[in-house]
């Protein structure tokens, strides 16, 4: 057991954050800027920009554990570095680093023909294209995956795809070139071997992207969370991904990096929101004492800072036991940050927000945004309940099982 | 002692239930439709109409307690109204009941010279025009009012006003008209004199509205939340309330009431929210069984309609010892109000978004941007921290007289 | 609608506040000298002479609403005078308005048969014995009461009572002379026309007193919570109240007054709480200040008034609904009380033994034992858990039916 | 960075469940009823026959990081082994692992002179005596320790100590035979030079043993929390700690370890308390089902699951960070770990005597008494406020020294 980050991750935290410095926080302002001017929905120069000089800097697809496309960090090496990343919402890209694409070109690097890397794996870790993973549905309950209404049906040599998604991140972008949609294929088999995932090309006809879905107001273009209709796509037969009624194999594999990448996300917003309090809790006075001394406020950077820390640790300990023994053992930890990352770092942004007063919930700082978005972690890959539930079994399940025994006994 | 709305009440409380199952809920998506369809700040065909209709039927004006021009109802009766008409975030204007207007309209009519009531009054409470209060300033702790810095200084027969202000709620609207600005204009004087407030018409010289400040995403236009810059905005002499000095006493006599009715608006989304819950609660499945039945979602119901009840209480006595006692008497109390009313309306609407999945942070439910309204709650009119600090201070007063009673004894 | 206390209550509520100055809070230690000196179970010397003074004053049987056998308050007009009774917790007994008996006395009064208010009524009403109500059972989840298993079985002109009871409250004084007892006696009914109740002398053969139970280390001497072995305990025939099969009826109706005596005991003794933090608060010092003025504890006091003053009008309002539309349409909002009023006045005592430091954990302040009585109250007459479901079914109600209309429709 | 207990830790995890299992478990029963047999003060047989086969077994002396005299553990390793023991509360002296021994006998091998040690450290780490720390005082708030008054005046060859101690735990123990004494002797000095600490027999004319102090009624026997009377107690120059105005640094040092340890047994508890929560759910039914299906018992399992595991980690790594970089680097993450270890501990403890009912509070488990130890350790060596105050000036330091350099620059 040891507690500091190795070589490996600390030198490359330090190149991150040194890029962060020079990069990131000085253009943040820049970049919404160049979105709000003109399509709202196009590339951003300076996102290229920064892209290009990542790359050169070797920050580049930092992610993909185990796969010799990647920099070859495990999650719990790659974590520190998600976090510190994930500190400005819009600059994991920066270092093609940012979900879903993070997701997708793992699920194409693990269980992609060759055919299918090339025509989207490559374009991809180039960053060169974006994509999207179409789940989310509006009419049935995201929390019971095995709701999803959408379907699939084969026709001759090609897949035919119906249904309504909805909150698809990232597929507003005009860079978004594929989307990976999951649906229902194979109803005759039993819950989980009931859907499959199909590549469909972002432009294929029969495809309307609807409107872009708010999160508190905000579209968060250019990404966005698309509302798109599948009206009789038709997609060749090969674009299938493993398999029929293989949806859910794969639907497991990307979930597990995935939280682990969105709740260092979220600890690193909460972090920068502790330093925004200590920064502002300083600097503003009312009734002759900076702000800080008022109220319960330094009581709550330190119990801000206790959180964070807790999180963050359960959060590297689920990623260490991911890399160990994989997914399905790490379950319930991996349950127990995709509840507990968002909740918190929703918490801590808030008592900034309360901290900065209106200019808290105002466009002027990156609060409110960071708000919505770990508001929304929140819900998606299903709401708190289910994970809570997931939780609760794996806990009881041994004190089931003895009793039964006693019983059968 | 009664827990039980009078037949007054009753009666208008009956009147208006009927006016909002018929006009408001069935008009809601139009509403916003109205809006986003060409200028976003103008006049909304559909509220016209409304307002007509409400004041055909005698729901004009409700508030305004103690003044002929009002309906004659206390604090007390019209609470329970404001919460009706809160239910939906823009309904209030329908009944020309809305902030800042009501505000601005009893401080005109407790308040204005026989001129100014002729030149504004008249025209608010007839529907005519809208109004704002422009109060909050950017640079300084709004928590502590007297850091104000916004300045007016008498120049020959008229004053001269500089300064910057932003939250200005209502400014954004075509129909605002006139603004009441309160500044510095007494520095020689002890803290609370130092202030004056003005009537300054919303197109006067030297007013520029720089930009529509946000609220998480959303701008709530058409009345919006306007930054505005004053620069050497000269106003006759007799726009002057009461005289030099006396903006915080103005300030003072508004406070209270306003209160009241956020907080009751406050009760009615909370109870929207709850409603909102048991439907969807009921109407969405997952798992097989309807999702209020999984999670701890019957517990969250539960403990919703204890809060709601609570604060619904403690508003309505805050209305009576005010009616009863006057604000001063009711400070306490209505500090108390201020602190969590909005405080549990944000809970429990966040509950409501979690039970409706991503739909609930989106913009096809109000509860979204009705959460954003009870946060800004938590900071207008100064953030929670400052009204703890009054009731403990209240609540403190006896025991440090009674320790230097014995001290000096 | 009026928040003001009527003037019988205020004059009653100023009696008993000057009779807890002079009597009660001098008393505080000298009563526990009295119960730990010697016989711990034995009638205390100073609580029968207080008895003798409060019934010379008329301070005697407050309870007892439309019974002219009571002094004529109504649920309302005593909730105010029972939570100034409830602030020691051995004070209500003075008035010979404490539980059980009181809801002994109640359901005496309005269920008993003259022989049996001859028997034990009139000497409950003077005061002269105490009784118990022999409800819970260590076997059964209590929370569901249909569970209970001990049982009653009629045997010629005598009932047989057998089963374990525990946490049977005022059990374990010398002078209890009478327990009321539940059980099944038909278990060929309907689930709540399976129990009986019967009234049973204390001394019965057959009845073991096993052990006091405690609460947390406290074994609350003289009364108690004892654990009774009813073996084979046989009486009379006419010992049964109303007849077989409607211990539930019976059950119901004392619960509803008896609920609100309680909560109001736990907002007395919050509000106490509150007083001792404002106290302590002002006079300990640390880091040269009064630790009212360290760490959160202005914010604590001030949340503390906003909670107390919540929980008191939701209490008051909800004695008004029984006194207006009886316990049956009251239901929901007795569960609210039941949840809340010992949640909320546990928490503010906890914050109060935290500024009192160790003390405030110790035997020297009144304040772990009160904690120890308000956590009680979130188990006894059913855990809150099964009063949220209680306000959840109520709330669902009208949603549940026009959901099958609309079916059916 | 690794999550994984090292081979050493797992091995003597491993041997201490197993003794847990064979000797504690099935005797816990049994050492309550030795405690309560006769003197409740005195040797617990079973102690003495545990302590003899653990000796035996080599789990003896386990703490003591850095010091021949121990088992060689560093504070990480230890910490898993604190956990363990720490799921009973009297378990722990079965290994001579308890406090308040532990720190007595770390401050005696680092600071005692020979004398001392071998007067005092030979029969405490050999288990054949006890010991107590005699710090905090009823008339000042321990908060702010500079505030202790009791008295140290060197006389002749003597110090004649004078005072009032309380709640020293461990002294009320027939075999507690030595106290460190800690009090004011050098008013001269600056804040934390004036106090010093002496090694005190405990049968020393002039001290008074005035009560056991109680903690929700428990008085903890035979241990005990002491009220301690110094009534011009003389012992030998030489009994004096490493010297005059060191009482501070001798304390610092020992709380590090010390809290480590607490907090490592209060996660320990909160883990049994989760065990019991499943367990019970599953056994006992109501309403048709195992409880643990009921209101939101599953929801907070998990909760209590998550929460667990953040604050084990948490400790953790402030145990490796005070073992690589000393007390003194580590002292926000000690203090972090001093809230929330009792905070959380306290809450599940709290939510499994919810789920056990009445049961729950009783003497029939362990857990009313183990939230008495929880809630106490929010209050001893500081209360919470002190610790989170800690927390927020190491926050905020680095922003206070940026605006102090940008002020000069």
């Amino acid at each position: 057991m040891d507690f500091e980050y190795n070589s490996k991750t600390l030198e490359h935290l330090e190149m991150l954050r040194e890029f962060m410095d020079e990069y990131i926080y000085p253009n943040e302002e820049r970049y919404f800027e160049q979105v709000d001017a003109g399509n709202r929905w196009a590339t951003v120069p300076l996102m290229e920009e920064l892209k290009a000089i990542a790359k050169d800097r070797g920050l580049w697809n930092l992610f993909l554990p185990h796969s010799d496309r990647g920099a070859g960090f495990t999650n719990l090496e790659y974590a520190p570095l998600a976090e510190q990343m994930g500190r400005v919402n819009w600059s994991s890209e920066v270092f093609n680093c940012s979900a879903p694409d993070t997701g997708n070109m793992e699920v194409l690097d693990r269980f992609g023909t060759e055919a299918q890397k090339e025509a989207w794996l490559t374009d991809l870790l180039d960053g060169k294209i974006r994509s999207a993973f179409a789940m989310t549905e509006p009419r049935v309950a995201s929390s019971d995956a095995t709701n999803m209404e959408a379907t699939g049906v084969l026709d001759g040599e090609e897949w035919v795809l119906n249904g309504r998604k909805w909150y698809i991140s990232g597929a507003g972008h005009e860079d978004c070139k594929v989307l990976i949609f999951m649906c229902l294929t194979n109803p005759e088999n039993s819950a989980h071997q009931q859907h499959s995932q199909f590549l469909v090309p972002a432009d294929t006809k029969g495809i309307e992207y609807t409107r872009p879905m708010q999160v508190f107001g905000f579209d968060d273009a250019p990404f966005g969370h698309m509302e798109i209709d599948f009206n009789d796509v038709r997609i060749p037969k090969e674009n299938i991904l493993l398999g029929p009624g293989r949806g859910f194999e794969i639907a497991q594999g990307r979930l597990g990096p995935g939280r682990i990448h969105h709740c260092m996300r979220a600890v690193g917003q909460a972090e920068r929101a502790v330093e925004s309090m200590c920064q502002r809790g300083l600097d503003r006075e009312a009734f002759g004492k900076p702000i800080v001394d008022l109220g319960a406020n330094t009581q709550l950077i330190a119990q801000s800072r206790i959180d964070i820390n807790m999180v963050r640790l359960l959060t590297l300990m689920a990623a260490d036991k991911m890399d160990r023994h994989g997914n399905k053992v790490a379950r319930s930890e991996i349950a127990q940050i995709k509840v507990i990352a968002p909740r918190v770092a929703s918490e801590i942004i808030d008592r900034a927000m309360q901290m900065h007063g209106a200019m808290g919930l105002s466009q002027d700082t990156w609060l409110a945004k960071a708000y919505g978005v770990n508001r929304v972690r929140r819900l998606a890959d299903g709401p708190d309940e289910v994970h809570l539930n997931t939780i609760a079994k794996t806990e009881l399940r041994p004190y089931r099982k003895a009793k039964e025994a006693s019983k059968q006994g």
